[in-house]
């Protein structure tokens, strides 16, 4: 109990070094997808001054690009480098942060509303080594399907981030980096299954997959089953990285 | 001369009373297309102070939601009311906004570095009369293809805007509102094709728009003409509603 007044007072105590580093109301919010082993799983942390599971967050300097200033926060907050941050939507309910501190001083910097600019990301779950920072006693990756209680408008941020990706899915390429380099169309519908949480035509999905025109086929099989060994495939990069830029061809 | 002196003066006099008003940091920008007669419009201001055509935008007040703040800016600034409005992105670079008032004082409300949330709209343009505020000399309706050079970095916005909104076209319908009640499959066609810019293959469209089942084909046709007369359609509120609200079930 005495240790936790002293982290509160310490908020309070560095409310003006923050006034004078950041931009106020402002704030970014990460929702780092991770996927493992036919698993999705999500990048969070827990506040030392309260306990709670948050999204990584942070504040944007007064001199820095709000796209840096995201890139910055994932990595200061998580350890997590070199992630492609996709900047989906800005939060801005009155009160969706300022009554989590209502008890505090007025002149906390916590204490004041911000609007959060979030970002999303998907990522491979086992090139992320969580690292906690000052302000967190944790840094972990959960399961989507076993997830804590969030702060603030966390969970609803998470949704709205799930929906985003799915959406995205129809007009962009997934799976470069998460898979391994050859993978067989079995392991590729797994990860579309994992993010969509639903099973998928095998057919339908082999025709779609072929007419995105984003695979190569190897003259490979994987051995060692108990059935015939499958195929084995390899993205195309240029095509891919081309889908990845224009969308696919699929629409108008 | 005189007279502009005067008008940024009042800028600057204005400010402390902003300041008790509205969030720092933060303005909200709209890009309002207007579709009229197979033209895409996008409805435009003149600032006073500057002469510069300008998107209507404005800031969110401190016991206001975002959402909410930004239909009554669209309202305020072009006496628009009743438009849909999409957050798309967030536009966040230093020096974005804050040198264009580069040499005004520093406690100018104006002067500070803001981070602008950008909506679009996609209205029927018969059915905005545009109306300046006090900010303003001119609030017009400016054709797509013929646009005035835009201020800060409203043009960049205006371009993001549009490749959302054709991203949109892949899994939302468009078009109720923006044609007649009963229209022909050509003038549906147009529409897409103003949005996206090209010819499109009349009979892909044709399938595509029945796939995606909203349309209620009318025992009507278009009376007139010298050739054969089109069939009449119209939209079927139901599907049309449950796919703007779920996406077409083209996807995964």
């Amino acid at each position: 109990m005495a240790a936790e007044i002293e982290i509160n007072r310490n908020l309070i105590e560095i409310s003006p070094i923050f006034k004078k580093e950041y931009l106020p109301s402002i704030s970014v919010d990460c929702i780092v997808f991770g996927f493992h082993d036919g698993n999705l799983k999500i990048l969070l942390v827990r506040l030392i001054h309260s306990k709670t599971w948050s999204l990584p967050g942070g504040y944007i300097k007064k001199d820095e690009d709000l796209e840096k200033g995201a890139s910055r926060i994932l990595k200061e907050r998580t350890g997590a480098e070199n992630i492609f941050l996709n900047q989906f939507k800005t939060f801005g309910k009155v009160n969706r942060s300022e009554q989590y501190f209502k008890d505090y001083p007025d002149d906390m910097w916590h204490k004041q509303r911000f609007l959060s600019v979030a970002y999303y990301a998907l990522t491979n779950y086992s090139l992320v080594q969580p690292e906690i920072d000052g302000f967190s006693d944790a840094c972990e990756w959960k399961d989507i399907n076993d997830l804590p209680d969030l702060m603030m408008d966390h969970q609803e941020m998470l949704n709205e981030a799930l929906l985003q990706l799915r959406r995205d899915l129809n007009y962009k390429p997934i799976g470069l980096n998460l898979l391994p380099e050859k993978f067989t169309m079995p392991e590729l519908q797994k990860l579309y299954e994992v993010i969509l949480d639903k099973e998928l035509n095998r057919g339908n999905f082999f025709r779609k997959m072929k007419r995105y025109n984003i695979l190569t086929k190897l003259n490979e099989t994987r051995k060692g089953g108990a059935h015939k060994a499958p195929d084995l495939y390899s993205f195309n990069i240029d095509t891919y990285n081309s889908a990845l830029e224009n969308g696919f061809q699929e629409g108008w």
